[in-house]
């Protein structure tokens, strides 16, 4: 092997790949999708799996107080602040293999092909899989990314509970129980830039026919959790005028959330995923139901009518009920650099690979990564579009594809003079 | 003590609250209600304080398939068919101290005064704690004393599993093994009579300022599980011509079937108690959704109606989704002989108690044993009508009434000459 040659050619679709199938064992479901949601028992085997990678090919691994984990490739100028990529290890109760995962594998496949040539890059490369991205068991996502890049505070995450009452701090805790010998690293470190590689979650690059997607922003998002208490009494026996039913009032809310977020355009995406009826008994009626708000928009003017109007339109519907209405997040809509951008694009073009520019319409820990460093990410086309569902799907072909024109803007980046 | 004093003046006030304080303990929420739900680790150890009890006056006690749990003083003519009483051990999740119990723990107290006095009925008394009344862990609820009357079959009851996916099978095989001598008996024994004493579960004795309520009748009720198969895919990217959610097209139905219940006269009971979202993540769409629909009125006419009016309403708010509706129970109202209504009545006029006839709003088991032998119930107020909370209470001087009306019907028709 020539020491000449580029890491974007010395990556193989093969390991990537098996990588792929390897990780997937841990929080596998009998529907051939993933179950692996953050800091639980398979995340934490996950980890330990990629470990033992990094260490075979003699490559350093660091936690954070959050949770998050980096394997590090160290430059012939380690004093340097590093080129990061990456993505997540968690997944969502009824995930696939690929979403988060990809980015995670990408990068280090990446950091293999480097070693494979021989070379040392001037500053060093890491990649990192962010703690809770998706969300589903501590709400809300992204939660390792916001604590790294400073947008939410260690003390605010680590008080979320999980449905069972456990909170991320007990979690975290026992993730250094089960992982002691990786070395802990502060927050907030100094990086050069941030790529993340991952599959798109949409089918536009399929029906484009593109394998490479230069992406240019994140469309914005605010999520809200609405808690609609009533009283529970006999199904029976309890006349309707006398009834206080938070099921009622919430369905009602629901429904008018919706009629209120049609959009003839069809851009703005409007989501009740969660939604939780107590004492949830056929012949109680519901006392209380607790349900989340998803409503994102590319503009971020509409999304801030949209979001406003959620707590009046509650308050209208909530009848003999009584209704709190929380926003979790809010994330206006952002442009990744255009310096990043135009690299991504060269690189596909250096490599013979077709691409295209577009949104991202899901959220990613870039957005947070965004304001600590100059961020870009790749996306890689996925079947039909279909993610955060047990038949998501890629091809090895697309994935190493997505991987080579990481490893030219990696390694370009890595060896650049400033 | 005279030997010829009555049953109904020997029963004790503090003795029968005592015991409702006693059971209480089983399954004791914080909140100071009770959650002691069918073949539950709480409801063996209710039985069980059942059996000392039942011991320590000298009666025997019996099981059968089902887990229903018999207490019986022997007649002097234990040949002939005894009288029955009683109600249910089992609570709703979040329920109370009184509902169900109050009528075990008044039969048991009319067995006790019986001892006392001395006397030996000519029947036998029995008193029953009939299997799963409630429906909450495994639906439908009734499951005991629709076994024991014949009306379900044996093989459908063991096969329903509970939401942890244990069936009733196993929990009965539970039960065995922790109360192993408990003698068992066939299901479908005759039974002279049956009287069931309960609280009213509804405000209209309180309102009324009468002690004693002469039940004429259950109102009919008709139960459905409704499945909603949508697909779940990411909130973020999936735009609404494409998606399949579904939680909107069951919100949808709800809100329909809650319009199309709409009774002015406020007659009609519609509930939707049980609403399972699946996978239940706030940035999922939901794939799969199960409720529960119970409806009642006293007509059975206007039941047949709206019943019939389930499937329709929900394939017409189906949208892009699949659905299946499923009837679970269906009971017309009913009305229990006249004969025992005016036993009841009298009872209560000779021991100088108001009384007032009324219909149930709720089922009860002796919907069930209605069809078995002569049937009739007895009804005590409770604090404000709430029931299936844990904030349900009644008076001592309002359980004692009821139990001293309980001992005049049924000392007189275990002493009756046929």
């Amino acid at each position: 092997m020539a020491l000449s040659q580029a890491p974007s050619q010395a990556v193989s679709e093969d390991r990537l790949w098996n990588r792929h199938m390897a990780l997937a064992r841990h929080g596998a479901t009998p529907r051939g999708g993933v179950n692996r949601q953050a800091l639980s028992a398979e995340d934490i085997e996950a980890r330990r799996t990629m470990v033992g990678w990094a260490r075979d090919i003699g490559c350093s691994v660091f936690g954070d107080e959050l949770g998050n984990f980096f394997i590090r490739l160290e430059g012939s100028r380690p004093d340097l602040p590093p080129v990061l990529t990456g993505s997540h290890l968690d997944s969502q109760p009824t995930g696939g293999k690929f979403d988060g995962v990809y980015g995670v594998l990408a990068g280090f496949e990446v950091l293999q092909a480097i070693r494979d040539t021989g070379q040392v890059p001037r500053r060093s490369i890491e990649v990192v899989a962010w703690m809770n991205e998706e969300g589903s068991r501590f709400a809300p996502g992204m939660m390792g990314s916001a604590g790294f890049a400073g947008v939410r505070s260690v003390d605010e995450i680590i008080a979320v509970h999980d449905a069972r009452q456990q909170s991320v701090a007990e979690s975290l805790a026992e993730l250094a129980l089960a992982l002691p010998d990786v070395p802990m690293r502060p927050l907030c470190t100094p990086v050069h830039s941030y790529i993340e590689a991952h599959i798109e979650q949409a089918p536009v690059l399929e029906a484009h026919g593109v394998p490479i997607g230069v992406v240019t922003g994140i469309q914005g998002k605010r999520t809200f959790r609405v808690t609609v208490t009533g009283e529970e009494s006999h199904a029976g026996t309890t006349p309707h005028r006398r009834r206080r039913d938070a099921l009622l009032s919430a369905t009602g809310m629901v429904q008018a959330l919706e009629r209120q977020c049609f959009d003839p355009l069809d851009i703005t995406r409007f989501t009740v995923g969660m939604f939780r009826v107590e004492p949830n008994a056929p012949s109680v009626i519901p006392a209380k139901v607790t349900f989340s708000i998803d409503i994102r928009h590319e503009s971020s003017a509409r999304l801030v009518e949209l979001g406003d109007a959620v707590t009046p339109l509650c308050l209208a519907h909530a009848g003999p009920c009584e209704v709190r209405v929380e926003e979790l997040s809010t994330a206006m809509s952002l442009e990744f650099p255009e310096s990043i951008r135009s690299e991504i694009e060269a690189a596909a073009s250096r490599l013979g690979l077709g691409h295209m520019r577009l949104l991202s319409a899901a959220g990613h820990d870039a957005r947070y990564l965004n304001d600590h460093c100059e961020t870009g990410m790749i996306f890689v086309p996925c079947l039909k579009g279909v993610s955060h569902h047990e038949s998501e799907s890629a091809t090895p072909a697309d994935l190493i594809a997505g991987a080579r024109v990481l490893a030219e803007v990696v390694w370009a980046r890595a060896n650049d003079a400033d």
